[in-house]
């Protein structure tokens, strides 16, 4: 299948799924005439969140499946290939269980260029205070419905409870890594080597987590692998590509090409966000642009003026370079893991181009 | 057991969960060293918060599953013993997730007469957006914790995935139940009877949901009842229990007796909270009096002289009296509901006893 009618597939199914798992369906428990309308808001409101994703992490996990199990050559594994694309709508509706949350947590406006979840029910509701609830409440309905999709999907296999217990591997993860990336907040400056691990090892629990590890892990599961080589080779393959792939992520909120998050470039140095490309330039640079970036870096926000010349520093110091270098590394590492599974030269290439996804500005020249 | 020793076995096994679920055990994946204090922090307060419940849902799981299946006989009839202590923990750590988002969507520092946990989390962090964020996350954590340990727990039951879809529908109803709670805040105040209705709906999805009805129905299927019989009998029993229960608790909040929560009391009326109660006395009240409630809960807030006054309408137009009968009510139906379950004797009276836990100052009297 294409892209685009992967796409097509992964959205209407995703839409059909929050609309079932999201809201109240059976006829025995109806809710009161009075309150319907808050509700079918907010449920209107997980749809509308749920839309407009790349549908980066669907996909691999549809192409990983895809490349292990071959064509679909019978009535059983045509069943099996529509459960991974729960597995993969799962995924994806985790991501929005999780962006809803973290629009909360940094109080962001706006989230895929329409106002983020909870801004949309203080909007409706009139009030602040229950427009975040509700928000919250959003998150956690999403949550827990798509633990609910993997659960029901997965009824049958004999993978059952690997795939379920993945899942929600996969889901603790990305909370350690939420928590550790609040915690980076609060690291002094004075340290850049121990900033850069740092965040590498956020990149690892908050991104890696979900994007790439768990649908890697859960295509081949459900391909038949055994647990031991799914949780290797999801981990060799996934861990840096992951890290690549929030590293481009940082880089382009920095250099701003065909960065499609609706949010401003240069907003990440505005809010102080402690990132590798902050701890490389801090390495990189001279004695006095370490002072520089220190002194920018301790005040609440910056301006235009002060992002501009942090963007010149981080230039000027080589840690775009570097960046570039280090994403290039990973890549390396990630090519190598898809070698490493002895795969035949057409299911590498496959599984490669799939992985090449995460990293358009950066594979396609090399 | 006695109920002090089944409590001290809760309070012990909730604590291994916790710290197995919400922590970061695994060698293989350690934290990074300059990120581990605040992450160690959030752990030390998932544990604090799970301390100090009455563990009501818990004993209810155990006492009505004992009630069932009867002295354990065997190694497998105490490994399942051992299993649905596990079910009880769960669900007693879900609410303890509840509850810290309950906190912060209603901003209350205190939980249990503790600091609720995203105000100590302020306090650690030493900043309120970061301290919310991190409590935030904590809910999640105990959430994707809670659905972990009862996966891993009902694994290898042949009840396995019907426990594991009751746990996950239990989070969903609360969770529709929270969004209802915030709905209702915006009702007009001009239907007595929609509003009583929506808030008796509101205990249903809110409270009764993982009170009564999910400890019963956890209950049931372990002990090896059928699906439909164990959905029958637990919504019969659990559904007018749970709204006994939350009924009692408001009122509690107007006559003070025996509320532990740690809440002052008449803490319901100062937030304008609508309540059955509220409702009650509107439909019951002269037109004069109704008028007067009207502009009491017309204000953000009530004044401790308004919340008197408040609660003097609340007696004497007979709302507190008709509250009373409310819960006679309910009680008897839960009576009846264990009586048509056709048990003996012996079973019927244990399982009332296991009921009686949630209305402690209105069946002794009966």
């Amino acid at each position: 299948m294409s892209d685009s009618s992967s796409i097509g597939a992964i959205e209407t199914r995703i839409r059909e799924l929050v609309h079932d798992y999201v809201g109240v369906n059976g006829t025995d428990a109806p809710i009161t005439p009075a309150l319907r309308p808050m509700f079918h808001t907010v449920v209107d409101q997980a749809l509308a969140s749920s839309e407009g994703g790349k549908r980066l992490r669907a996909l691999l996990t549809l192409d990983a499946y895809d490349v292990l199990a071959g064509a679909p050559d019978s009535t059983q594994s045509r069943s099996v290939r529509t459960k991974v694309l729960d597995f993969a709508c799962a995924i994806e509706v985790f991501q929005t269980a999780a962006l809803v949350h973290d629009d909360l947590i940094d109080d962001s406006d706006l989230r895929r260029g329409k106002p983020s979840a909870h801004c949309a029910l203080t909007s409706f509701a009139g009030a602040r205070s229950i427009g975040r609830g509700l928000g919250l409440m959003l998150g956690d309905m999403l949550a827990t419905a798509c633990t609910l999709i993997m659960e029901d999907a997965s009824t049958g296999m004999v993978e059952h409870r690997r795939l379920v217990e993945a899942f929600l591997s996969m889901q603790h993860d990305v909370e350690v890594g939420q928590v550790l990336d609040l915690a980076i907040e609060r690291m002094p400056l004075d340290d850049p080597q121990a900033l850069a691990e740092a965040s590498l090892d956020v990149f690892r629990w908050k991104t890696a987590s979900y994007t790439t590890i768990a649908p890697l892990m859960l295509a081949f599961l459900a391909s038949g692998m055994t647990s031991e080589a799914a949780n290797l080779h999801c981990h060799a393959i996934g861990l840096p590509l992951g890290q690549a792939f929030q590293l481009a992520d940082d880089l382009l909120d920095v250099t701003g090409s065909s960065r499609s998050t609706g949010k401003p470039v240069g907003g990440d140095i505005r809010e102080g966000k402690r990132t590798v490309l902050l701890a490389d330039a801090m390495m990189l640079g001279t004695a006095a642009q370490r002072v520089q970036l220190q002194q920018l870096y301790e005040q609440p926000f910056r301006s235009d003026a002060q992002v501009h010349e942090t963007i010149a520093l981080f230039h000027d110091t080589g840690a775009i370079e570097h960046s570039h270098e280090r994403i290039a590394k990973l890549w390396s590492q990630t090519q190598e893991s898809i070698e490493a599974m002895g795969l035949t030269a057409a299911q590498s290439q496959s599984l490669r181009k799939a992985c090449e996804r995460f990293l358009p500005d950066f594979t396609a020249e090399r």
